[in-house]
């Protein structure tokens, strides 16, 4: 087993979960992912805690979707297996990262409203999103497996008690900031996360992780914005989205492929049309795009919107956040841009406020 | 796909679970059974039913096993799952039949103490125990890929209505008889089946299926009895099982190979050193040895006893059951050897009563 695959398992059970004895552990992995889900066996059994697997597989719910008939509803078994865990670690990786490209976007939308219940839940755990490397994950980021490896533990195993002390400036400023400017290629936005907490993502919830990332105020945001970078949305690739924003709200969209598919996103449910999350990536480890958002959001010069859902984590006393069954990130290159938070300059240009003295 | 895989799975959705609309189901799979699981989510989906996979590997468990380090508890998480749940499909495969044998047999023993719960509650659900034909069930069957899918295939793809039909007699003898002799190579055994009841296995709980069984009183087992095909406990071949009765606990036991797990076993708890399960196999679609208990102990001309657990199913209003953490059958060959009840003889030399007359 490559020493890699360890260090890995180390991180998530020591670090991103603070895994302890007793714990209920729910792992999701596909069978790609097979030697770090035996990595994690071993270090959750030395510390005494309890896993259960989840197989997750593109091609079988593909095969679920496209053939159900009858009504989805939110499973009770599965939402029990969740409440009772303590920390849930999740882990992307799959033979295909294309095989559900032929379900309709109306069956995903459906299906991701009766899945809130868990997505909700999962808010409250000890959690970890993480990634395992793949020929197919390295395919769609046009590398070969040992490259792709390579790029994926780079980014993961890292220092990131370090990471966290650094971005704490970006995170203090969200804090106290009451009013954010975002200007680039066709972009004129603001919007208010008055109230609302910066989160330093650190390793914690997403691994790799590396980006600070708050609440805007659901009703505040105004303009326009162009992200220059594709959105992935269960493997399918939405590009150039166009936003238009009027008292929080989508009043114009537009996209130059699958335009359709962000029309279904947007309307599945009255949050799916208003942000959840302004997000700000400083993870200069990880240098090239490789259409995986877990990676692609996180890179130093970019920022991103979510659609939907804001984290509860990040949504202060006196703050508000947005509320749906969807969470879609979408991001933009800010290598020419500036983002500035009630008038001070955070970000311009590629480069943080530390990096500008 | 081949097409027997999509029968395969019918079958369970279908026959074995009878599977409905909105039922919560659960299917346990090694990813190697990756091709089975697609096409059950198929099955599923057209049912509008719900299902949840989890994620089963030998190597992974080992790793958890070999490395705990605290104290083994009923998972909380898991139990609610399978409360829950209102079918569940265990699909055995794997890459490696043999990849928990350095896993002490103190540390198997402990483990299923504390997973009884699971157990006990699966006896109330409508549940599927099947198995995907692997290189690695090839192999310890002695054959290539190709002739054991012929094999498993030949063995699940049937008749299941008319299987039912034809044990029947041996069912209503069972639910009838008092008393049952089993005599011989090395064998002299009685015990009482008063007021328990003879179960049909038709392919509902196990698929394959093909026997017919019932629950021994469990005091009343007396004798000495040779079983000259292999158990396989976790992957641990124990061979020549020799055990002798009193009172219906076992008092003396032997065997040619793994004979201190064996011991091991036999002192998981008070119910282990009794009998749960008197069956007779009668599928003459397997024909041969495959060391593959599910496979196996259907065989024609077999019987296989179960030490520990009785199945809830076979327990009569009258009758009396054991309980036990485990749930061992071992199987004696029968081609030489006769079973009565009440003095009938309902099996004798390979001959079932249905094929003397």
């Amino acid at each position: 087993m490559d020493k890699r695959i360890k260090e890995h398992a180390q991180i998530i059970v020591d670090w991103s979960t603070e895994m302890k004895e007793d714990d209920n552990v729910v792992i999701m992995a596909h069978p790609e992912a097979e030697e770090l889900v035996i990595a994690l066996n071993e270090e959750i059994g030395k510390k005494g805690a309890h896993p259960t697997t989840l197989y997750s597989s593109n091609e079988a719910s593909r095969a679920y979707l496209k053939n159900f008939d009858g009504e989805f509803k939110t499973p009770e078994h599965t939402l029990k297996l969740f409440e009772e865990a303590d920390a849930v670690i999740s882990i992307k990786s799959d033979y295909n990262e294309k095989a559900m490209n032929d379900v309709p976007g109306e069956v995903l939308s459906e299906y991701s409203k009766v899945r809130k219940p868990l997505s909700d839940l999962l808010q409250d755990k000890r959690t970890c999103l993480t990634a395992f490397p793949t020929n197919a994950a390295a395919q769609l980021a046009d590398m070969s497996l040992r490259q792709y490896q390579d790029f994926v533990w780079n980014a993961v195993l890292r220092d990131w008690q370090e990471v966290h002390e650094k971005q704490e400036i970006l995170k203090k400023k969200m804090d106290e900031a009451e009013e954010v400017y975002i200007t680039g290629k066709e972009t004129e936005l603001t919007m208010s996360i008055k109230g609302n907490l910066g989160e330093n993502s650190d390793g914690k919830f997403n691994l790799p992780s590396g980006e600070v990332f708050t609440a805007p105020i659901p009703d505040s945001v105004e303009g326009k914005i162009l992200f220059d970078k594709p959105l992935i949305y269960m493997g399918r690739e939405i590009n150039d989205v166009r936003l238009k924003f009027e008292e929080g709200k989508v009043v114009e969209h537009s996209a130059s492929s699958n335009e359709g598919l962000l029309s279904q996103i947007l309307e599945t449910d009255e949050g799916a049309k208003r942000l959840g999350e302004l997000g700000i990536g400083t993870n200069r480890g990880i240098k090239t795009f490789t259409r995986n958002m877990l990676f692609d959001e996180k890179m130093g010069d970019t920022i991103h919107l979510a659609l939907g859902r804001a984290i509860n984590r990040t949504i202060g006393e006196d703050g508000e956040g947005n509320d749906s069954a969807i969470h879609m990130d979408i991001i933009k290159d800010m290598s020419k841009g500036r983002v500035e938070m009630d008038g001070e300059t955070v970000m311009e240009d590629g480069k943080f406020i530390w990096e500008m003295e």
